[in-house]
């Protein structure tokens, strides 16, 4: 998978995944360890829409056939246009509407603006960005640089609500210059009672080397509140996760909220101050995290091997049971048990 | 519509009402396109609770027997004094309690504080506001200056549930000085299911022209979590909405959670980047748009005309049809399934 | 209780509370008015994990057989370690998980990396804490400083959910230098349908006089989602919850989302411009502050007395009746009616 795209662009890193058809690559448009000198010009992506081999399930995907859920994570500097061509590969109406970038609405990925794929066809949304610009009174408005998404808008309603029960959805992040760019990107979507349409402990075991700079992409979707924790990282609740100088007042979290259609995304540098380990990230709704919605975060030695402890909380973490609500689209009947409150 | 208020304010802008009895003039106190010299005066406003007619709902207005949900619009400067005469024309105990400013407990609006109107009875409350004071070591106590909010604190209980329920909120405006002002004004109350009381497609058309700068005030009130959702726009998650440089590392939204008894504004440009049209605004709980909780920001062309689509988007939306639950005070039996979750 | 403890800390201020069990002494570790010279280095704090006499309930304690719920509210300095001792005395496992601070996987608090006591065992639990650090770019990685917890993350499962609701947890605060401090010091959780583990009238009172600098702590917890909403005082939406200008464009609020894990502090000045009185704290979810959660913040005059009406105010609040859910451990049958929604 370490190859070109057909649209030219590369891929800088693969996200952690724990069963076929949960892989989600990163598709870099214009940012990169090499970013892309022509900043400012349409960069083009075919996105696939395909029903996850063997479930109900649809998830968009770089290749045909080969769907993830999460979908690709999409980047790009402020001022880039994506030119999105999204081949509808099932039998059932469906878009991708984004967050945070500027669209018409013929874009808009909604059926109130008849904007969307009908069974079987291929349809170009263009998303472009934009930097900030000033105002008056020392104000400026904002550009589009943020951790975002994108999400079916379509499906089976006017609010992609089953679309997003099906995995329809993905990560988006529009980049100022000069901001710092990380070595590894991991998409957490919570969803329902999920975590990347998983429950534990099949949920990802996300997985870096002591001291990398990691970025993590939080999306919420879905019916019910949830809050994101993860054990022994923090941030800050800015637009990078960062503060920008020592005595920046920011408030600083590890565990915040994440209510459906809201995202924000961080950098940590792994085990920093901490050391290596398998750490929890989690919701930390307790009922929740006690029926599923708990991952790993596995911070490996420097040079890659595994830290003292941490193959028995994976064991550990592996032998959970968790006999409840499972996904929907799973080959197990008592599939939306949790689906709604 | 277009005249003085008895207090001598003037209605700056009126905002998008669908039906009679919903719709929410603008006052401005010491603020407006010539704002006032003498700010730190009082300014008084004579503020009706009376039953909407032909409901169980109640609302506060600005004249006799004509109540708005949500009620008017109250703005202001940092500095400014509100001396609110609140007439009661209703056979309930109610009252008007205030977010953000400051008051005595004799205007604390609570039962706890004695502070209430009787059935019929007329009572002043005072707001006061300031700008924000030098503490020590490089810290300022906050000022006033914020999208605030107003509601009955006293009808049928001491935190008011039962008027809230009924429609007595409203939105209120402190600014600094050298904030921007907007040309249009929206008030946005996530309240249970409804969108100012009303379901999709009863629910508010805000409606400005292309470039406008557009102002929405939003509120979250009642029991359940939402999240409030525009389309092709997007705010900074600061005091104004806005950024203060270029660098501004603050957050960049255009989802944010939207909880009972919170609130936030931004101002947008509208269609900037994207064209005029018809763009929704939802919660986006899935089962809360779904079930009637989503509007449309209608942006016209910049001379007013509609643009291409956007009235068969609002036949679209209009053509909707949510069965489900229907607002307190409606005439439909089915009036409050969605009040508790 | 004016006294050092056996650690060498001495108690700044003690926590109002309304029954005993729940009083929560301040321990400061390097803080304080008289901060230690010696930052950075390690401060020891033994932490006895007791049942509450006569209940159910389980808390952290400055002493044995003294448990208070919340737990004693730990401070430092960024740059300072904390070492804690956690004697269980209960037959039960049980643990110590703190948020924002470091520590390795042995000190995690979790049974995922075997961090745990054991029924009646001694273990030790090091938190390390540091200030920003420079990246690249003018960005900064943040520190450790802000207002944090700590709670149990065994008992009766992986997450700690049954310690919880037994009433382990407690409030962390890390300091910059520099930071102003208070004279008095609020602890708020909002766990279920409980404050502190009580429901109205039997909340906190907390109590200041006017003009002094008071500090609240809040921390949510649980299954629910909730807002603090404080009468006639507001905050910035920052680490201190002050500004760093007059200009300074960060949001004000007065009603802040609580949601299971999070937490945030600010300090006000007591009464300020507001003047003094019995001023409630609660949940600004209609149901949730009808059905108890619901307190007072009692500003008395400058020299301490009762102003006017207060005492009228908190004999209104004593006589409220919540016959509804009552918290875990109570004598009442009826515990944990509102524990899941």
């Amino acid at each position: 998978m370490d190859r070109k795209t057909k649209s030219g662009l590369s891929r800088r890193s693969m996200l952690a995944g724990t069963a076929a058809g949960v892989l989600a690559p990163v598709v870099v448009a214009g940012a990169g360890a090499t970013p892309a000198a022509a900043a400012g010009q349409a960069r083009n992506i075919t996105l696939y829409a395909d029903t996850v081999a063997g479930t109900t399930r649809v998830g968009y995907g770089l290749e045909p056939g080969k769907p993830t859920i999460p979908g690709p994570l999409l980047e790009c500097y402020e001022g880039d246009t994506l030119v999105i061509e999204l081949v509808n590969r099932t039998d059932q109406r469906l878009s991708i509407h984004p967050h945070g970038v500027n669209y018409e609405t013929t874009s808009d990925g909604s059926p109130l603006n008849n904007s969307f794929n009908e069974p079987y066809e291929t349809k170009t949304y263009t998303w472009k960005t934009r930097t900030a610009s000033q105002a008056a009174n020392g104000f400026w408005m904002p550009g589009s640089a943020g951790y975002w998404h994108y999400h079916d808008h379509a499906l089976g309603g006017d609010h992609g609500t089953a679309g997003l029960m099906k995995g329809l959805y993905g990560g988006l992040i529009v980049r100022k210059r000069g901001d710092l760019l990380p070595s590894k990107q991991f998409t957490v979507v919570f969803t329902e009672m999920w975590i990347n349409h998983q429950m534990a402990p099949d949920t990802p075991i996300f997985e870096a080397n002591l001291g990398e700079r990691v970025e993590f992409i939080c999306i919420g979707h879905g019916n019910l509140m949830h809050t994101f924790h993860l054990h022994a990282h923090r941030w800050a609740d800015t637009r990078t996760g960062m503060l920008t100088s020592a005595t920046d007042n920011a408030s600083i979290v590890d565990n915040k909220t994440l209510d459906p259609g809201c995202s924000f995304g961080f950098q940590v540098i792994a085990g920093s101050g901490v050391g290596p380990g398998a750490w929890m990230y989690h919701c930390h709704v307790q009922q929740h995290s006690d029926d599923g919605m708990s991952g790993l975060f596995l911070v490996r030695e420097a040079d890659g091997g595994m830290p003292p402890g941490a193959q028995d909380a994976i064991d550990h973490f592996k032998g959970h049971h968790h006999p409840t609500a499972k996904p929907e689209g799973s080959t197990d009947a008592a599939a939306s048990a949790h689906m709604h409150h």
